[in-house]
């Protein structure tokens, strides 16, 4: 007999499963698998030591705070850390216009939590962050979804969605995921203006916005906003009045261990958001809060980030490198200038999906694009691949399997007769 | 102007406010004023130099798992753990039957949103847990009370409210929070009967269990509907197939600032929450899960729990001496067993809500018991008292200002003519 729980779920959108992501993560664990799948930092460059040095600071010098009940809003000193840090990129945030998160994972789902009611439609990139769409599918959001190219999100096609009164914009501008796509500056400014002009505000996700490897940096948009807001006169008064959520992480530039992200908003949202997460989990752990401060401050982070961009970007070289190598004819892929993916496309009719049975029997794994899709009918010839996690001979190795098998699968008489369309992520 | 979130937000309940208790916490940090109000454990007794050892042995041994993501039901050996310990309270459960989250507050939260559609009614104690309330509010629950005694949930009053067709029950059957009230043995029995006859299953929540003083330990709800399936031959092929989810905490028993909880429930629910987990925030920080496996494990949990009962009664024993010396004659108050709250009743007219800020300028707090309630009307004649986290002499002095200030508040002509209610607790 089954349980009396079986016939009492709520009616939310958990149809999606388990990410796949996910479960290709448990595969992962095989050590004969070369895995392009996750999204998992390389492990070699956590700071080990530094964190022991800084648990025992800790523990020997306000261990009862730590272990003890805290803040909702988070750690004040590392609050504080946070605003010196994204001083650098523009945004003029203070202590309480931030609140810690479990990662930035918890974010969005407050997020979602706070402003998503049933039927609610949220405007998307396409493809984007599956981890965003399975947050909000919780609160039965509905979603607007506006293509990206090499340049980001398109902003010539947002005026159509816009008119449509989403609740929300949800975007990545850096090295997105899964794309590794960034939004050009003039891009950027399109997208505040509209935001503005349709009364649209707009959830800045940006994880991976410090691993540039080159390239000039590009004013986030909440950085934008604020100007945009100050020249307008809507909003002179104070910074950070204005219509962006912005979200930051540890996860990639310290340990996704932790589980630490921040969120950066108006007081006014902040104070919505904490007591939100206050009926969701009280607070996030003092003790990871602490020691990411103790551990990040005093220049490490920086110095730390340093060396995250330099691996990373010799990582993406070499899978660069062995993707002109071992693909076939007719493939096509992004060139990242930062973070952790590149997205590849395929020649039709390969659907990735059905193939990946068999680069998991090729001991290769990678996610297939359309996972990264609200219809996931879509992206059947795409796919992302991690670049972050692998070692290089790995990287090499598992490009060329993932090539002989396209190569392998691709029909006989597949000639590359249309050309490619330039741009288009999808 | 305002910004473009104002008008923005979801139709949740969110009107409750930050929670009373989050707030007098906040004044608490002031040192000149003794709290009885939230519901810290004694940081004197933390662990320090356990954690600091363990922290130092997580990361020099397996700190780059530690510091990497993992999975969403959580590290292994914490979870094998979790269910040996839970073996000698009659609960066999499986790591297939457990998830950690981040405290018992996120098991409630996950609970919400994998079970509540708006509108649905959650059968409760009352007075019960704020915490829970909380939760739930997000998601639209109703809310079907039913009152508690010096026994517990009243079980005579449980059949009308089972009849209105609940969602689930939420019991706390050990030292309850707030009214330090335990369920009998016989009442247990009844829970869970009448959860099989009526088809409505049981949320327990457990976190003070472990810290029983003195009396008998009583089997937990999950243990005896387990039990009444096997005679029943509803469920008889595996243990846990039955119909209660079982929340605990490492919070009372090792230190609140980890924010670790687990859930025990039958595998098809825990698969269920998994995915509902990884939603909201991908997983629990495997460093703290880590470290407290590393500190619990060898038996130190145990002895550390011995420690902690014997203070708590210590100063159980110590506040029960100072009310009965100090508060005026018409007051009661329960008598908890263990657990970390006692419940007390003032004569009426008092109101303890209005009666609170006088005791703030007294310097001395309690959480007023109109708080608990889901009517906030009811309650005013009450107050929830912490007695772990107050040094000795601190507790004997507030009892005093406390006392002092109901004497000089009450009525002159109060005289106690009706002979106070036995055993109701509200």
């Amino acid at each position: 007999m089954a349980t009396l729980w079986g016939s009492r779920y709520a009616q939310r959108n958990l149809s999606m499963g388990r990410s796949i992501i996910r479960e290709l993560l448990r595969m992962t664990t095989e050590s004969d698998l070369i895995s392009f799948a996750g999204g998992l930092p390389a492990p070699e460059l956590f700071p080990l030591e530094r964190c022991q040095e800084a648990a025992c600071r800790v523990l020997s010098e306000y261990g009862a705070m730590a272990l003890q009940y805290g803040p909702t809003e988070g750690f004040l000193p590392l609050r504080q850390f946070i605003c010196d840090r994204m001083q650098r990129y523009g945004i003029g945030a203070q202590p309480a216009n931030v609140v810690i998160t479990n990662g930035s994972q918890q974010a969005l789902d407050l997020i979602g939590k706070l402003l998503v009611n049933p039927g609610d439609r949220i405007l998307i990139e396409e493809p984007t962050y599956l981890g965003a769409l399975q947050a909000w599918n919780a609160y039965q959001a509905e979603y607007a979804p506006v293509p990206i190219d090499d340049d980001g999100l398109c902003t010539e096609l947002l005026e159509p969605a816009l008119r449509t009164g989403p609740k929300f914009m949800y975007v990545l501008p850096n090295f997105q995921n899964p794309a590794g796509t960034t939004l050009s500056q003039e891009r950027r400014y399109d997208v505040v203006r509209l935001s503005n002009k349709y009364g649209i505000p707009i959830v800045e996700d940006d994880p991976y916005g410090a691993l540039r490897f080159e390239g000039k940096h590009m004013p986030p948009l909440v950085a934008l906003d604020a100007e945009y807001q100050k020249k307008t006169g809507l909003n002179g008064h104070a910074f950070l009045e204005g219509n962006v959520i912005y979200l930051g992480t540890f996860s990639k530039t310290l340990a996704p261990g932790l589980r630490l992200g921040w969120v950066v908003a108006p007081v006014e949202v902040v104070d919505k958001l904490v007591m939100v997460k206050q009926g969701t989990d009280l607070h996030t752990s003092n003790l990871t809060q602490a020691l990411a401060y103790e551990v990040a401050k005093d220049g490490f982070l920086e110095e730390h980030i340093r060396e995250i961009r330099q691996l990373y970007a010799e990582r993406r070289d070499i899978m660069l490198d062995a993707l002109e190598r071992y693909f076939p004819e007719g493939c096509s892929w992004t060139r990242p200038e930062g973070g952790l993916f590149l997205w590849a496309r395929v020649p039709a009719p390969l659907d990735t999906t059905e193939l990946l049975p068999d680069a998991v029997a090729h001991r290769v794994a990678y996610v297939p694009g359309s996972a990264f899709y609200v219809e996931q009918k879509r992206g059947a010839a795409t796919m992302r691949l991690n670049f972050s996690n692998a070692q290089p001979d790995q990287i090499v190795e598992g490009c060329r399997r993932l090539g002989n098998l396209l190569k392998e699968k691709l029909p006989r008489d597949h000639i590359i007769t249309v050309p490619l369309p330039v741009g288009e992520v999808g």
